[in-house]
């Protein structure tokens, strides 16, 4: 059996359920990625806590040339391709090591996460725990609701914004973001729009900024430098809303 | 300083965080609704859990004949009224007992509830702690993402499904549910879409049903009624997919 456990932003995240199962598992598989170092610090903080061996499989590349070449086309191939390369590794991995493993997820494993379509490959006896994600992080530390009352929030990627935008939401959480700038707020229509936006939550990096998107692009964009500054990363989210 | 701490779906989703805020609490302050002493009884399994007196507040009633006479306008309406009745019914509680009230919070403050619109204005002193969301736990459960690599997920009320699926949406958490059955799923047009039903997650009358819309609400309408004999309430939500 094969655990894949949400464990949010962090230590402070963690819930009854994902300590439970923690302690439920023999060791720890974590891909590394050129360029989330700092995610795997705190992955290997979580192992620590519990006591556990941290096995690290370097991630394969994504083909982020073919990505950008073909378009859609071209991004969900590159996913595809990227998929099969980790299947392989963790099978690896598992097939060396006795004992039953588990995969620490980043937020919660429902969101813009792959682990679940991989280890579902790996094995069908595998168990889900919930973590606490991004957006909610997000909305914890600017004290707000996600939505107004008996509205609904539309949860995105940033290259989907301006498409949803134009669909007719009013009401977005944008994440896998690449920055936020006057250009995007120009593109997607938002300048009006209110902006609650965060970056590295959950960590000692942490910063916040809420505004009028127009006004505060420039703020945030300090805001993001500072983050990656003292972290080393910086991942960042954010909510739009229609006045 | 006042805590609005979300709780998830009970004891197994409590994170580090929420635990640490509710032990900064003197008491925890509770809405009793005619419909919920299910959520009642849980939220006092935590606070026996956390050894925190639990003061009930019983919560004004709403004003449903207004909101279906009057549509749209009605319901805000209806739920201004019932929110400045609640913002009273705490504040006299908290004038009259001394220490650091509490507020938990089912799932994630952030979504569909109204605590953190109340409790602003209380007090601006206070903070909030995510929780884990039913949309996650069903999620978990399923052992599914919210969404196909790269797509958004509208979070939205069963009210408001037909004109998200109107509006091209493909993918749609629906909550706020009065049931689901087969003139819902032709209202909508959803009858070749994939649905992932959850009941009472969380809870020993927890009840899962996944399948093709049109084939299975005779299945979730007969598992909703079993979760609700066994539960004495019940509260579902589901996750709907275009094919
Ligand atoms: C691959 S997704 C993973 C999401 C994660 N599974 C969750 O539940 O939040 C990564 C994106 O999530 C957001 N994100 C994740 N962690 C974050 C953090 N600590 N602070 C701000 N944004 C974060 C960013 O938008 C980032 O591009
Ligand atoms: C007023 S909203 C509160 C949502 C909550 N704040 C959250 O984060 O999930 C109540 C709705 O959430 C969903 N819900 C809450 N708890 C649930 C549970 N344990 N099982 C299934 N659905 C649930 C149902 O759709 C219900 O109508």
């Amino acid at each position: 059996m094969i655990q894949v456990i949400g464990i949010g932003m962090g230590l402070g995240q963690i819930t009854t359920e994902a300590a439970a199962a923690l302690r439920e598992c023999d060791y720890i598989i974590a891909a590394s990625k050129r360029d989330d170092d700092g995610l795997l610090a705190l992955r290997s903080a979580v192992c620590d806590a519990y006591d556990l061996p941290l096995i690290v499989v370097p991630d394969p590349e994504r083909n982020r040339a073919t990505e950008s070449v073909r378009g859609e086309a071209g991004y969900v191939g590159a996913v595809t391709d990227w998929h099969a390369a980790r299947v392989a590794a963790y099978r690896e991995v598992i097939s060396t090591h006795a004992g039953r493993p588990g995969f620490l997820v980043w937020g919660d494993p429902a969101l813009y996460d792959s682990t679940i379509r991989i280890v579902r490959e790996l094995d069908d006896d595998y168990s889900v725990i919930a973590g606490i994600s991004a957006p909610q992080l997000l909305a914890a530390r600017h004290r707000i609701v996600l939505h107004e009352v008996g509205q609904p929030v539309l949860i995105t990627t940033q290259r989907r914004l301006a498409s949803a935008v134009a669909g007719g939401s009013e009401n977005v959480v944008v994440m896998l973001t690449s920055g936020f700038a006057d250009d995007l707020v120009a593109e997607a229509g938002i300048a009006d729009w209110q902006i609650w936006w965060g970056a590295n939550l959950g960590t000692p990096s942490e910063r916040l900024v809420a505004g009028t998107a127009g006004e505060v692009a420039e703020q945030i964009r300090s805001a993001r430098d500072a983050a990656r500054a003292e972290a080393g990363w910086v991942m960042d989210l954010y909510l739009v809303r229609k006045p």
